[in-house]
């Protein structure tokens, strides 16, 4: 059994849920109340309501204020209830390559924002973490109340496996939890941030309601997550989706990963910039695209084959119903994608279906792990704990 | 919703399930028993142990007879009922490349048994399937009762998807089902026999209660199955497992499925044989590296070298907790083995685990498919019409 998070912990009852969605719901559509005019509303009795008025104002999702009215000698007036815009209960947050992305949730409203800001190469973690919690106040409009939190997904580069491992890999990712845990009061739930970009993808984005999703990003490193039939699918050490590491090209160039012709070598920014020699990021290589450029093309050509390759063979040994591509390499479009797709068609083993594979571009953007951590969240099953995330029913 | 089986249709409910269990367990227990020393034990009424008496007749699971004892003018002895060894509920078929395999399981009994029969490459379908009705014949001592068959579980060769699909391969599909179901008078499920032997694995072979499972059978042709999060894992158009066509030369041999260089044209056995030059089968082959034939390491050394790379490849994308080899070329040992978990170590992503990856031999040998299509009826889920067969709990 996974150890209880904050959030179930303090989960209301079934009937509590019940009464505090009528009194949010009433709040919703009046503006503001006081608690006399909620009672005549919601008909539950007085102490139920002032039970459940209290619980909501210290979750932080409903505040209380007394109206300005011209004194008549009749004492203070009523307060008033109404919802509280700027909270936030659920934490999505994505420590990127050279970025922290945060998305903050309050699921009383079933309301989603984000922001981002970018980093220097050799930010520490304690730095990292306190742009995470400037991003948070920004997105709460500067009330950021820890104690009403209930829940932290946050997404990591590389592959997360189990955190009780020694792995140095692990080490980094307990310490980074630890931090996460510390500064913002409550435990957090870690995932490697492209299975996170996955499930957002399953959630609200490209693979709503797919079954089985493959989903590839082509960034700075290349990996992705797969949900198979209808669940993030971590594999048995959170091992799944390094598809950055197959090797494409047994002759090539090293690897990070220690290894020589891993699909990263050939098919992330850098590598496609490399081949293409004078391009120092994929917006001016999208322009060399827009002037003809042939090294621009032959280098996304290059990529995009290998790409398709790999897609193939994953196709062929799991077959999924949609694969989505995210990643800014997306960016240069057509001439990535035809020939990853002439590729994938070629070397795909159809013989039993005549069902065309669908391929479509990521809709999250740069956000997805980030609002992956919220999905986390909302699917109740920390990573590391449990390794499969039911993804129906969402709770938005 | 997938149209129920007639063993769904049939499916007694939970007290008469109770019923039928004591009154089998009585009679494994006493040998044979009169149906008045029946009640005495059962303490069931009646007419619930009479009706539950017939209902198993009926199935042929119990059979009765009349005891020879001297007549003593005292009338006609009475009935004995006994449990029937010969008869089975559960059909698996394996339709294997030159071999027709069946697995007869006697479900109240919770015992099987199997039986083989090679045939000519010509063979006609109704000529398989007729082979297939002899042994079924074999196992049940003579006495083939299609009307207390329950379900027969088919696994054919190549990719199987959805039967409502217009391909060549799906047309072929139809026909064998409905020639099967024809002959044995009942719906046949049908699966691809790698999946089937996948399942069986997993159920009672290499893998029993792995979560995450990829078996690869290296036989005349290769191919596999994956089990993942616990369930048999289909794929969107029921194209998983296809490992045997994931490219591992680009400029290599003709496959098969019209591309080149797939893993089946440097795996297979007949790969390896040609490879080798003489040898004709694979005990030749075993035979030449009992004496040190280097034609044979070599050859082997090649083919083990290339799964072992398939395999990394695989591991990378989704992570199994056991991967299971089976089919007639692992018999060469350590000679496939070896290249083959070197390359696989060489390959594999583990930076975020120090748990090594298991590889272990399948044990179900050559009937393995045969008792696949068994666990696909005990877990109750045709192929096709859902996409996963929950494992949990066996009926055995």
């Amino acid at each position: 059994m996974p150890p209880k998070t904050e959030w179930q912990r303090t989960g209301a009852s079934q009937s509590r849920r019940k009464h505090e969605s009528l009194v949010l719901g009433l709040l919703r559509r009046h503006g503001s109340l006081t608690r006399g005019e909620l009672g005549d509303l919601c008909r539950l009795s007085r102490t139920t309501l002032y039970d459940v008025v209290g619980a909501l104002m210290d979750s932080g999702a409903v505040s209380a204020s007394v109206p300005k009215v011209a004194g008549r000698g009749r004492g203070r007036p009523a307060e008033k209830l109404s919802l509280n815009p700027r909270a936030a209960d659920l934490l999505g947050i994505d420590f990127a390559r050279q970025a922290v992305r945060v998305a903050a949730m309050t699921t009383v409203h079933g309301s989603i924002s984000s922001a981002s800001e970018p980093h220097g190469p050799d930010a520490s973690w304690e730095e990292r973490v306190d742009v995470a919690r400037r991003l948070t106040r920004t997105l709460t409009g500067g009330t950021l109340r820890l104690d009403a939190l209930k829940g932290i997904g946050v997404g990591v580069t590389g592959p997360v496996g189990p955190l009780e491992d020694d792995s140095p890999g692990a080490i980094r990712r307990n310490a980074v939890s630890a931090l996460v845990s510390e500064r913002f009061g409550i435990p957090a739930c870690l995932d490697s941030n492209t299975r996170l970009a996955t499930l957002a993808e399953r959630t609200w984005g490209a693979a709503i309601d797919e079954q089985d999703v493959l989903y590839l990003c082509l960034s700075h490193s290349v990996g992705g997550g797969l949900v198979l039939g209808g669940t993030l699918h971590r594999g048995a050490h959170g091992m799944s989706g390094q598809f950055g590491h197959i090797t494409v090209d047994p002759g090539g160039e090293a690897c990070i990963c220690g290894r020589v012709g891993c699909l990263e070598t050939v098919a992330s920014i850098g590598a496609v910039l490399d081949a293409h020699g004078s391009a120092e990021d994929v917006p001016q290589l999208v322009a060399a695209l827009d002037v003809g450029d042939q090294a621009a093309y032959s280098a996304l050509a290059r990529a995009g084959a290998h790409v398709g390759k790999v897609l193939a063979d994953l196709c062929n040994a799991f077959g999924p119903s949609v694969i989505v591509l995210g990643g800014e390499l997306t960016d240069t479009g057509p001439a990535l994608m035809e020939p990853l797709r002439r590729e994938l068609d070629a070397n795909v083993t159809c013989r039993g279906s005549r069902t065309p594979l669908r391929v479509r571009p990521a809709k999250l953007g740069e956000v997805g792990a980030a609002l992956g951590g919220l999905a986390l969240l909302l699917h109740r099953q920390p990573a590391g704990t449990g390794r499969r995330v039911p993804l129906s029913p969402a709770v938005l």
